[in-house]
């Protein structure tokens, strides 16, 4: 059987009320941090969704009035009619290349902020906010509930009026009211709107009925719905009053679009859920119950899988937002069955850190995502080559090899070396750690794609020298040499008073634990210093190999970074279960051969923690010795350094880096500088009606 | 003497370089969440300032390249000439009130964050960053510095060109490359940018021969500089290199702009540094060596002090940043011998919050800050009557006394009325407290303005019911009642799962605290869902009484909105320091005679507390009493809640609840709807150069 034959249901059209889906792939609404303020920018990350082969592009969160303001996040807006242009350039984007554009409608009542409209923040019933903003929710009254239907039925004709096709209701993630309205520890309402699950599923209700009857005739009417809480009794649950809800509702609106609450669960990371498909044991009822096509998630890569959903019924869609942005061209490679060319989620969420950060989007796996408008990149077109020449790169890391990809692709002949047994550099080093196991995709894709290629030669366990360079006749290196950790303890916190590591102190580096070199039996501490994620993976990793693990940081909580990638909570419960020691808010003064001394970061005051032995999880130095030596040997016409070798980052940051590196070969260095440039920018053409 | 000729000197013209300001009032650079993503909004609040009778109105750190990207956070930008046109807003409409205009450039070096742009972060040397994002800064090479002049020399012209009068460089708050040059634990360096104080300010000397070079001939050039860290011998002082910086570069600058760094000491709160003039020992020497004018800050309010500073010679100009705020019209009341009229900064840093969360200023004092341009409010103009008619406002709080002192200004009839023996609501309760002595002035301020008025009648120790009220023959209510404490527990993190309060405990809120009844001696916790500051004050105030007190809290830090008011670390180790014993990550479960139960928020492990008694401080229930039963009981034209009764907040949201329901009496009310709306939005036109 052909792969069209294979995949050929997911390639069926589906109708969703008046419009039909070209096919069973559905690009959820996600977040990206561009909306309102970068419309120019989303427009063009959503056409090349469309592009892809996605039969439906929807939008993220879309206020729809001041009450509703996430200012300074960058969300989706619609709160009258000066934001329909910015919201056409993506419906057209997406109708011009076939699929259907969906706009997510969201009043985020307690959820939202309001920090720049400073209206007041309603919820069902007056309750402190969840978010830590020093304001209270307000009760919605009846005249408050009336307005907010007019607000959206409004919302819904603007939506329409900006050519979406699809318009959605939004009831999950915790994050708008309708929701709110349907949880009891929310709603402690006496009237219509409170008390039983048909009085609190009202509102929902009626905001479906009135985006039906004011765009129904031309638009579907979607509603996304969180069927489980995963709290247990503590929540709601599929199994209890998540099921009643879809039964309720069951044919009123034209599309299901259902998953798990809070946001961490929804978009949980291979981390902590390391299966795809963790959804469906709460989702599977749901298509049991409505006759309306229904769409769920749960980070789906393979085509396999994806067939079997849809024939056991589970799901009409192949809901995706993080699969769709690693790959845009999901659904186009399995169309023309080149399934071992698709770029698999890695489900990392560093896509997610940008949206929290509130700046645009990106991706580890697909280093072109979020630079479809400023930089001009496709994810999967790169301009052939400017002459024959050919380029070294040195290091097979996630930048090394993004480097020797995209140079390849442009038919540039390629030398990629590394000094290891095996490709990979950091990728492969950190996918060895606990719960990392699905970061090696990063490698694994780019290893794949250059072995199809005539163009490139890969040479590993060769540690060149400079001599060995100029010996090669090349006379374009780039150098993706990574970094090494540092073992003295210096880091973000430490360098205007740097530690002391006394004589007989027994210290261990990231890169010692990466390579296997384990401290010895005995109180161990990691320092984190990186504040990142490495360290509390190494804690884990230690703590399961039967260490006794103190975690000291000068931070007030496990590994901060990883509150953007929603994961903290997770990391530091699970170091606690393990049995590791937490000690927060300490810098490090010095370690000896049995105890490490900390200073409280408010007082100052010191205290010793036993600890035979110190991991350091501090900073990073770059690997540049080869780089200063070609650069004194000179004859090269360039030399660059990517990567770590030339920023300690993220891997992400890193891919990205050798992705750039390769665009920008022989291209003329003005347009290499005005790409940075590239911006959106605020009117000045009123705003105040005048 | 006249009050004209006893601060005569405050208004001497005084020269800079080229340019002349009118008098010695100075606002200096200060960061107002607008910038560049609402750049009408600034121009509007600057050119008030400059109405107000400021010599010279700067805006804030202006990024001068994509290496320098602050995104999300809403600074000054001029990259390119695109970014022309907005600041050119802001010199237009200072310029228009006769007064000059300064631009602070800024490359922040490693506090970049570079989010947005994903360029390199640079540093003198290589080294993590401390700002908690996850890349690592890279030293600049000669080609780097060479670059960064140039940048610094294109902004300086572009500022020319967009009309600034002085121009600055920047090396202050630990937020710049110039600074992190000159900071022996940030430069490393072996070239002739590092080693010797005179290395090590060779950039800041080049940057500023460059922008006196580039636009000397008709702009002043200004340096902003950090003489002391405040950090003692671990960092720069001002009686060792602070002082050898300024006697290099005595008078390289046309004006000297001295402060302390980092921002938290500069912008200290009246909590933890109740005088003004605090920055005086560190700056007093700067005018002894160089002969360029000086200025310096420390939240003047009192002319009197400003004259004796003139006098003694310890500066030229008067600078302030958060005085400007609170009252834009301060060197025009003093101009008119209204001294008694200037609306006192209380140091409660809300205007540094507004920056933190990336969101427009707003000010406790002045609720027109912010409101200038969306809602076309002038700190001192209010449009008269539209009838003759009166009303009652009830609850002389924060919220009522600005409503009534509005209403008053307009011309109606005002009746004010409090059940309490002295006015001030909310604001006088806090103001006893430890630290918020200061917060009194927003009372103070409004209580002296009203008793200045014919128009206006209070009455305190009066306890309305709706009966009363309708005995009053008024048609217009305004209800201004409050919010008390709740005692159970209920907050933030525990609507799912309720607190249980045992019978046999000793609980008491925040309110009993505030009216003097204090927990009997034995352990007493405070338990703060909250998460504002509230708590953490309490918790001072017993822990002063000997009360031997524990602190437990949710949330990873003690009171975490300090954070965005630049006081968290001082709030937690002031705690610390007085033996108050610190338990976070801890949700209530039960309190019972002798203990607290409390949960782990990773573990939910529980465990108890020892605790004869607790106090309660997670959220507030709004004192609606009056307003319902008015509701009922019908009749009024006007019935509205504002402050804390419709929505418990802050105190300046109380204060801007009050003057918005006074601006809004009367009003067509398709008025006020529109000023919801308001907001700049993004250009559609291009951006990538075609």
């Amino acid at each position: 059987m052909s792969a069209t034959d294979r995949y050929s249901v997911l390639f069926e059209p589906v109708p969703i009320g008046p419009v039909t889906a070209r096919n069973r792939f559905y690009q959820v609404p996600h977040c990206n941090g561009m909306g309102h303020v970068r419309p120019q920018a989303e427009a063009a990350m959503r056409g090349i969704k469309a592009e892809g082969g996605w039969a439906v592009v929807s939008n993220q969160e879309t206020e729809i009035h001041p009450t509703s303001d996430l200012a300074p996040y960058a969300e989706g807006r619609l709160w009258d009619d000066r934001d329909v242009p910015a919201l056409r350039l993506m419906t057209e984007a997406v109708h011009d290349k076939g699929a259907l554009a969906a706009v997510e409608l969201a009043h985020n009542g307690s959820h939202a902020l309001n920090h720049m409209s400073r209206a007041p923040i309603f919820a069902p019933s007056d309750a402190a906010v969840e978010n830590g903003i020093p304001r209270q929710a307000r009760a919605m009254d009846k005249q408050d509930i009336r307005d907010l239907r007019r607000w959206h039925r409004a919302a819904a004709l603007r939506a329409r009026d900006a050519g979406f096709d699809i318009i959605y209701v939004y009831a999950g993630h915790n994050m708008t009211i309708a929701q709110h309205f349907l949880l009891p520890h929310m709603n402690h309402r006496s009237d219509e709107y409170g008390g039983s699950l048909e009085n609190r599923v009202r509102l929902t209700r009626e905001l479906l009925e009135d985006t039906r009857e004011a765009v129904g005739d031309t638009c579907a009417v979607a509603f996304r719905f969180a069927v489980d809480e995963m709290l247990g009794a503590d929540g709601m649950q599929a199994t209890e009053e998540g099921r009643a809800v879809v039964e309720m509702l069951a044919d009123l609106p034209d599309l299901w679009d259902v998953n798990v609450a809070g946001w961490p669960n929804d978009s949980a990371t291979t981390r902590f859920q390391p299966e795809d498909g963790y959804q469906n044991e709460y989702i599977s009822f749901v298509k049991q119950v409505t006759r309306k096509p229904v769409v769920g998630v749960g980070r789906f890569t393979s085509p396999d899988t994806m067939v079997s959903m849809i024939r056991k019924g589970l799901m009409d869609f192949i809901g995706a937002a993080r699969p769709s942005i690693a790959d845009p061209f999901l659904p186009k490679k399995i169309e023309e069955g080149r399934v071992e060319d698709i770029r698999e989620c890695i489900g990392c969420n560093i896509c997610v850190s940008a949206d929290s950060l509130g700046v645009p989007i990106r991706c580890t796996q697909n280093p072109t995502m979020g630079e479809e408008w400023r930089r001009n990149w496709h994810p999967e077109i790169i301009a052939p080559k400017d002459s024959d020449t050919g380029a070294l790169i040195v290091g097979a890391g996630a930048a090394g090899l993004e480097c020797a990809l995209q140079l390849a692709k442009r038919g540039y002949d390629v030398t990629l070396a590394d000094a290891a047994d095996a490709a990979g550099g950091r990728v492969l080093r950190e996918s060895r750690l606990p719960g990392l196991s699905a970061w090696m995709r990063v490698a694994d894709h780019r290893l794949y794609q250059l072995g199809q290629m005539s163009n490139v030669r890969l040479f590993l366990q060769s540690n060149l020298t400079a001599e060995d360079v100029a010996g090669l006749d090349v006379r374009h290196v780039f150098l993706a040499t990574g970094a090494r950790w540092r073992g003295d303890g210096l880091g973000r916190s430490t360098h205007r008073t740097p530690p002391r590591i006394e004589a007989g102190a027994a210290v261990f580096t990231a890169d010692d634990i990466m390579d296997g070199r384990l401290p010895p039996k005995g109180p161990v501490v990691v320092y984190d210093d990186d504040q990142i994620y490495l360290a509390g993976v190494i804690a884990e990793l230690l703590a399961r190999n039967g260490h006794d693990v103190t975690f000291v940081t000068p931070a007030s909580v496990v590994s901060p970074f990883t509150q953007y990638t929603l994961e903290q909570d997770r990391v530091q419960t699970r170091l606690m279960e393990l049995g590791v020691t937490i000690r927060c808010n300490g810098v490090l003064i010095s370690q000896d051969a049995t105890a490490m001394r900390v200073a409280c970061t408010y007082t100052g005051r010191t205290e010793e923690i036993a600890a035979t032995s110190a991991v350091m999880v501090t900073e990073r130095i770059r690997e540049t010795a080869l780089y200063d030596a070609l650069k004194q040997q000179g004859g090269l016409q360039t030399l660059e350094l990517i990567g770590d070798a030339a920023s300690p980052a993220l891997i992400a940051d890193a891919v990205h880096s050798g992705h750039m590196a390769a665009r920008n070969f022989e291209r003329a260095p003005q347009d290499i500088e005005a790409d940075w440039y590239r911006r959106e920018i605020t009117s000045l053409n009123g705003g105040r009606g005048e």
